[in-house]
């Protein structure tokens, strides 16, 4: 895979990771990065994750080959509509965001005709945020999902698939709304969780927490912007998420009501199988 | 501080970063270990944490200025209790378990006269298990409470804090009902709900995980006989807490059945302010 221009819109911590790991592959000839704010953007130029950058969407798209929305989701629809009448003939779009079905039904609806749009989500990053932690390795190993859907044309989603291997990724396809629900169990449920148990914490508690409460809530570090589009964006299932989490506690509040250890320990056991299974 | 014979009943992940502890700051000129089974403390003598073994308790502790059990809480009342009567006169008993008000008040008015028990929680550790992965440095840094009630010895209160003070750690007293209060929130809730979530991941989706589910669930690969006796010694304030984090819950349901993410960003900011405080 061989791409002259490669626009990056949202050069945060992932759009940044992607730059890296495209330089290090020599995936694009030239990278272009797109934003709102040049702080971010003069960073990423100087320490070479980028080529040029414009603030300026239909600037930054006109040379594309390949346009990834690295976006908040909330923001990626009317990016994408606003970028495509000014993006060449052919050219690709992508995404990276953590939600796909509203994105991917809205962009495979209505736009026009001579671009291309695929959902992806790279299954990679952190609480933390901005190109000062993008890293050229983010995506190895890691699992990015592209999504299909009886719209999705065949040669834009080889050429996505082939763009995320070239970064290092393994590639799943999956229907975005597979995607949506399988995301609201292993990755927007969790958050929710983490977040409410931070926020029981007083600040005469903190003393008292170890490696545990830090690992448990860690995530809960995260954005809350772009944690509120990721929630707006897949209320259903992560509210179907929410209702069996309640139903898995209700199972240990009623050992813990009536001293039932045998349950408890079963309960214990089970998770721990789980866990095992996942690895570190 | 100088320690003749240290006893660490239960050489596992926390009774052997003891016996490393004690052994690189040379508290004691012999220590120890008494278990249930030979091979962990065949290890823990091979590798430089024990000078000696034994499976008989009352032979372990014979010698005994100092007897730290280890074992998971709901064994330490009657370890304790059974010890008593062999160790010398003198000799001070403490403990590491995570649970507090239930071990302290029964051995503080049950065990004869001539040794003296206070209690301690270091918190450290992790979902690990075994003498080998006991750690040197387990105790640097982190907090020990030491519990005090109106029955408490203060010589015994002040020797205690002396120990744990010379394994590295920093040492804070407590009362026992206060600490297992604020353990509920700050560790045992946590892995009341790292558990509930992992149990809800099917096979098919661990793939889909990243490192958010990972850290918010690694405490659920603990041991749960040791997280079963745990919560069947604090289940009061465990429910309360439990309660409490339903609370929270019930605030993100309401946000996003109302579709309200000026409320869910809201609920995010407070959950990442208090995050961001405890630090990485």
């Amino acid at each position: 895979m061989r791409i002259r221009t490669l626009t990056i819109v949202g050069v945060g911590l992932i759009g940044g990771s992607i730059g890296l790991a495209a330089k290090r592959q020599r995936l694009a000839e030239r990278i272009v990065g797109v934003g709102r704010r040049p702080e971010p953007l003069q960073f990423a130029q100087e320490h070479g994750i980028l080529d040029a950058f414009t603030l300026h969407l239909a600037e930054g798209v006109r040379d594309a080959d390949l346009v990834v929305f690295c976006s908040p989701v909330q923001f990626i629809v009317d990016q994408a509509l606003a970028a495509a009448p000014h993006c060449p003939e052919g050219c690709l779009l992508t995404d990276a965001g953590s939600t796909k079905a509203a994105i991917v039904e809205s962009l495979e609806e209505h736009l026009p005709s001579g671009v291309s749009f695929v959902g992806s989500h790279p299954l990679a990053g952190s609480e933390k945020q901005g190109p000062e932690h993008a890293l050229a390795n983010l995506f190895d190993d890691r699992l990015t999902v592209v999504t299909q859907t009886p719209r999705t044309d065949r040669a834009a989603l080889d050429k996505t698939t082939a763009f995320w291997q070239a970064l290092g990724s393994r590639v799943r396809i999956m229907d975005p709304r597979e995607h949506d629900r399988a995301l609201a169990t292993t990755s927007h449920l969790p958050h929710l969780v983490a977040a409410s148990l931070a926020s029981m914490l007083p600040t005469g508690l903190h003393a008292l927490t170890a490696s545990g409460f830090r690992d448990a809530t860690r995530i809960a570090a995260g954005d809350p912007a772009l944690w509120t589009g990721i929630f707006a964006s897949n209320r259903s299932a992560v509210l179907d998420s929410l209702q069996y989490l309640e139903d898995q506690l209700a199972k240990f509040r009623l050992a813990l009501q009536t001293n039932d250890q045998q349950r408890l320990s079963d309960l214990l056991d089970q998770a721990k199988r789980v866990r095992d299974a996942l690895g570190s």
